[in-house]
C-alpha cells in the first residue's frame, strides 16, 4: 500500500481524528502523572531541573510523533499502538486494508 | 563604588557563597511548589504544556540571574533582596560599604 495514495472517507477521517486525540490525551495524562510524582516525591528543590528536562524532552517527542498528515498517519497509528497509547478498537470503522497496514507496521516496530 | 574593584575577603566570600546558595534554594523551592500546585489542581492533561513553558521561562530567568561573578555580585544580591529571595541578615559579616551599595541598588530596583 503506497501510503500517500491512501484514501480516507469522511467517516474514517472522523474516527482517525478521534483516535488520534484519545491517544494524545492518554500520553499527556501519563506525563502529567509523572510530573506529579516527580514534584511530590522529593524535597530537593533542584528537582525542578529534572522536571524541566523531562518536559522539554517530551515536548520535542510529542511534537514530532503526533503528525496528523494523512500521508503518514498509518505509520503514526502503528507507532501509537506499539507504544500503547492507542488501542486497535479505537480504530473500529477504518477499512480493513488500512488496519492490516497499521498492524504490519506495529509488528515491524515491535521487532526493532 | 566601582564594582569590579570591590575586594572580597575570604570570610566575606564564604558568607556571600552561602547567602547566594540559600537564595537559590528558596527560589527553586518556590518553583517546585508552583509545579506541584499546577500539576495537582487540574485534570486537563494539556496542562503539562503550561508547566513546560513555566519551567522553560524560569530556567532562563534563573540562569541569567544567579551570576556569581564578584564583579556583578552586589547587583545580583540587590536584585535577590528586592525580589525577596535573599534576606539582608543572610549577609551579616559583609563590609558596611558593600551592604550600603546593595541597599542602594535594591532601592533603585524598587523604584523602577
Amino acid at each position: 500500500m503506497i501510503m500517500d495514495r491512501v484514501e480516507w472517507s469522511k467517516q474514517e477521517k472522523e474516527i482517525a481524528r478521534r483516535a488520534f486525540g484519545a491517544a494524545y490525551n492518554r500520553e499527556c495524562t501519563a506525563i502529567l502523572e509523572n510530573v506529579r510524582k516527580m514534584s511530590a516525591e522529593s524535597n530537593d528543590p533542584t528537582r525542578i531541573w529534572e522536571i524541566h528536562d523531562y518536559l522539554a524532552e517530551k515536548e520535542k517527542d510529542i511534537r514530532e510523533k503526533y503528525d496528523y498528515r494523512y500521508s503518514v498517519l498509518l505509520t503514526v497509528f502503528a507507532r501509537l499502538i506499539w507504544e500503547g497509547w492507542m488501542n486497535q478498537k479505537d480504530l473500529a470503522g477504518i477499512s480493513e486494508d488500512k488496519l492490516q497496514e497499521i498492524r504490519k507496521t506495529a509488528e515491524f516496530f515491535a521487532g526493532l
